[in-house]
């Protein structure tokens, strides 16, 4: 893995490029389109099995790829965007200085001296023209992003179909979706028609070529996003890169960048030009910076300027807070943590300080036109979102609900994608009405949920108090999951936190995913139980989530390499081992060739003779192996 | 703190003694029984409020009591045991050099010769006595151990009303109990009632005079074990009793011992002469020791004289796989991990070996006649719990819960208490049928669940992957929950584990308690919520689960003392704060003297107007307070 970064510039040293153990990026071509190439990760198993997972790590994980950050990643989908013939490439937006918090222009051009050869010329639809997958799914087109979906999400299931072939066991084991529609397989159809249905969301800028196709919705595998900001103390493109590479490469399917403060605009270059997974942002964040942080000094024109400046970026797709409205915030007053979404609270307080709707809300059909023309997709937001479990489901956050599913019928109207954000904090019995009302009121748009946190008395566990609430909103229909950090409520996360948060929230997915039956979603889960059994340690490490931890967890108690071929483990030691035992109970039925119900019937007796004649011995033989502690 | 540990012999200096930051011991006094004294955790708030909460942590942290573990703790419930004059002294049990795993004499003698101080005599029930919780309920007396869980339970919750005052708050957040009975006020009456019908257990053997007594039952809080085992290298009393202290600092309920190999007899005197919870094992697991690991070589007799060694010593539950029948056992060996548990698959292989059902099934009377002599719980294990999502609720697993139920039947009849232990492995759709079957095969006594681990694939991270099913089952109805740490499946677990599998397993106890709409659960959570909005930094902190942790995690981004006090976190930063604008909303409307109505209706345009002239930035003033990075 070393030899390819010395060969690359000196920056580029701090990206993650390893790929994870035993793990090869292979390719799939397309079908109806031919050049599209798949990524997936193929764990190689010790007993010469593979299994494909779904891989959200881009090209810094194909060692035969060289990534040099100032140049950017291969820009995928340009070939694709450019063969539709609907866009056109313009001079685009000057940049102002104060895009990057500047107030003079030789500021700014010492900021993004080292940016320059990340800047494209963007790209826009030709008039009278809409570039929305959307757009395309309802004209009945299947895109070659919605082909590279259809290949993402199977996951090659035909190689791990194995673990899955035992009739009784996937009829007890059948998952319960509550409503949702789970082929089999996922055809390019099925992708074109959930998108042409506002079901699902193909979140993907024409400026953003680089980024791998995804796809966010109910009928569709759990996604999780993860949000990065930049640092204070900002030094490096690489370093703003190494956080998104960081990010997927523990399983982020977007990235949300909500950065403030200085060089945002240049950050936002750097990030986009070598991310492979979509890109979110919140543009009032930006354009608050513009007016120097002064909520009601923001207008309709100050935010038009931000979103065309970052949809020419190639941002995927812009949280927009446009359900606040002023009637709705008084609702807030009585709650026991106010409005806690930070979008939310600038534009209720520009609503009050003005005394009437938000430019968001009047000029939602001005927004519908800029999303159109890049593809820019609607993430809404809750800026009424509950930030205690008093304040979960109330009046607020349902009259603002409702305003969101209106704003849906409009965007679609315009064949605008559109996602809606969810709570928050929720106790457990209150997080299946959250669904439904969304599914409800917003006419079966995706959902895209913060946690819910399930109780407010675990600072430091909230990504644990979320995962639980995760888990089950996955489970009832939510389409994204947004991380929680151990750090949240407390202060910034570190790299461990980034990793522990989307962990956490790559197992609440997966979790939803088998309990809502998705098909194949339980292989994994079998493939590596099937190597606990078997005791083969290597296979359970690299089969999980994180095997580096799995490994060093286990390497605590058993550092020695023949541990990793030990039948036993450090639970029971190697005096007792309740999972040989069950092993020599299912070699003999085998071996005798016993039909289950005939072993149930007839078989004990010999059985029981067999282990009276081969020994009884409980210990299993264990050579050259102690417990270090 | 330091004053009284240096005037304590050296080898107590290990203990954990300091109290939770800004907490107080204090003790309510009886009615019924003016006595008993019931230790709870009173945390000072800045701003002169206290919140009181469940405390588990014994005398540990009452810096007025002195603690030398070579004497014990005070047996607080000696005088209640005495006064019932149902209980004789005996000479008990000689110890067997086998009891501590060696086979001489001498050698024992040295290995005890520490912890003879710890030794008692042994009481038992009087001939044609029966000493349970359950005996007496069903005859109509509140014991002092009734009336002090009742006291418990309540946790003063007339301290916390204030927090749950709004009528259409606690309307809307009503919980949902699938049928569980929660009253306002747990009464003495109420947990006898609950006691004699088995739907609660409340674990105290006559011989633990040391603990505090807790209930366990699905009409009470939902609570927590963490399992502990000695270690290879034991070097003192205080090492082995510190464990017991750190688990039930962070919350453990009960603590389980399941030490195996040499010395356990001797730890058990040292865990249990000092502990303040009550104490399970898992008898077969010495038994098999005694018989050298030969599973096929225990005996009715050598596990009965385990059962008599160990209640005499005053273990509370023993867990006891009975279930495991001679024809469940081919059932698992189509599993995808056959038999997990390891008193499951000893009995299994018993089974098997001698083609007959096992002792613990064929004595199960004889085992409630020495249980009622001492007040020992049954704690019916799960010996075919699944190992995986893939044997989740199958054949093999219900079958064993059926019989489970039958001889729950059996102990009641003898006025033996009974709790039932659960999976394990089980998908989220999967684990409402387990708490249902549960219920209706086991005629409602207690369920007391490991996990269930929601997905396989994160080993590392299982703490998590079981919380979240923890929750959902405790939700539901399940009694108490097993804590599972980060190190399951894969290596033996450290202070730290213990401690982050615990506050995993109290988060996922309180989330379900507060589902369920137990009275007064969400109290701490709006105390907490109130306290975060209010920028009471310190009491965020000291309410939340993990003080330590919480103040560590903010401290990292935010170390001066000043931002304890700050409006602000460094999530949103100085520059920007939802909640500040969100108490400014408020603040006007509540100076105004409006009603929530009247804001809704016409506070606005004034709202509007006051912002206006009182200045509009949304940057919060900030004195010397700067990010840390």
């Amino acid at each position: 893995m070393t030899a390819f970064k010395h060969a690359l510039p000196a920056s580029n040293d701090i990206l993650t490029r390893e790929p994870l153990p035993a793990s090869q990026k292979t390719y799939i071509p397309g079908d109806i389109h031919p050049d599209i190439r798949v990524p997936m990760r193929a764990i190689q198993l010790t007993n010469g099995e593979t299994v494909t997972v779904y891989d959200t790590s881009g090209p810094y994980t194909d060692p035969t790829i060289e990534i040099d950050v100032a140049q950017g990643i291969p820009a995928i989908r340009k070939p694709w965007i450019d063969a539709r013939q609907d866009t056109e490439a313009y001079d685009g937006r000057i940049i102002d200085p104060k895009d990057n918090g500047y107030t003079n222009r030789s500021q700014m051009e010492t900021a993004i001296a080292g940016a320059s050869s990340l800047m494209r010329q963007p790209l826009r639809a030709k008039t009278g023209q809409n570039v929305t997958q959307l757009h395309y799914a309802r004209q009945g087109i299947i895109t070659p992003e919605m082909e590279f979906i259809a290949i993402r999400e199977n996951q090659r299931r035909e190689l791990t179909r194995r673990y899955l072939n035992d009739a009784e066991r996937e009829h007890r084991l059948k998952g319960e979706h509550f409503g949702a529609n789970l082929p089999e397989d996922i055809t390019p159809e099925f992708v074109r028609d959930e998108v042409a249905a506002g079901r699902a969301v193909i979140p993907c800028n024409i400026n953003h070529p680089e980024s791998e196709p995804m796809i966010i919705g109910r009928n569709f595998l759990v996604k999780v996003n993860a949000n990065i900001g930049n640092s204070a103390t900002t030094s490096s493109i690489a370093e703003e890169v190494e956080k998104m590479v960081w990010s997927t490469r523990w399983g982020a399917d977007t990235v949300m960048d909500l950065s403030t403060g200085k060089n945002i605009h240049t950050t936002r270059d750097w990030i986009l030009r070598n991310s492979p997974v979509p890109i979110g942002t919140v543009p009032i964040y930006q354009a608050l910076e513009k007016v120097n942080g002064v909520a009601e000094d923001l207008t309709w024109e100050i935010f038009r300027d931000t979103l065309i400046e970052q949809a020419e970026q190639g941002v995927d797709y812009f949280t927009i807070h446009a359900g606040v409205l002023l009637r709705y915030v008084p609702m807030t007053t009585k709650r026991v943590t106010g409005i806690v979404s930070r979008g939310g609270s600038i534009m209720a307080k520009w609503c009050i300080a003005h005394h009437q709707e938000s430019f968001l809300y009047t000029h939602f059909e001005d927004i519908c036109e800029i999303m159109k023309q890049y593809d820019v997709s609607f993430s809404l937001g809750d800026g009424l979102r509950p930030g205690s479990l008093a304040d979960a489901n109330d009046e607020a956050q349902l009259a603002e609900l409702e305003t969101l599913g209106e704003l849906t019928k409009i965007a679609w109207k315009h064949d605008v994608q559109v996602i809606i954000e969810g709570p928050g904090h929720v106790p457990m019995h209150m997080i299946k009405e959250n669904m439904d009302k969304q599914l409800e009121y917003c006419h079966e748009a995706p959902f895209y949920t913060l946690g819910p946190l399930t109780t407010d008395i675990a600072p430091g566990y909230d990504h644990i108090t979320s995962g639980i609430g995760a888990a089950m909103i996955g489970w009832f229909g939510t389409a994204m999951l947004c991380y929680v950090t151990p750090k949240e409520h407390l202060g910034l996360p570190n790299r461990d936190d980034v990793k522990e948060g989307l962990i956490t929230y790559k197992l609440a997915a997966h979790a939803a995913d088998v309990a809502k039956g998705h098909p194949g979603a339980r292989a994994r889960d079998d493939a590596l139980s099937k190597a606990r059994f078997e005791f083969r340690w290597e296979d359970q490490f690299n089969l999980g989530l994180d095997p580096e931890k799995a490994r060093a967890f286990h390497d605590e108690t058993l550092p020695r390499d023949s541990a990793k071929v030990a039948h036993f483990c450090s639970m029971c030691g190697p005096k007792f081992c309740s999972m040989k035992i069950s092993q020599e109970v299912r070699d003999y039925a085998e071996q005798q060739g016993l039909s289950h119900q005939k072993a149930v019937e007839q078989g004990m007796a010999e059985m029981s003779q067999t282990f009276k004649e081969n020994g009884s011995e409980v210990y299993v033989n264990v050579e050259d192996i102690t417990l270090s502690s």
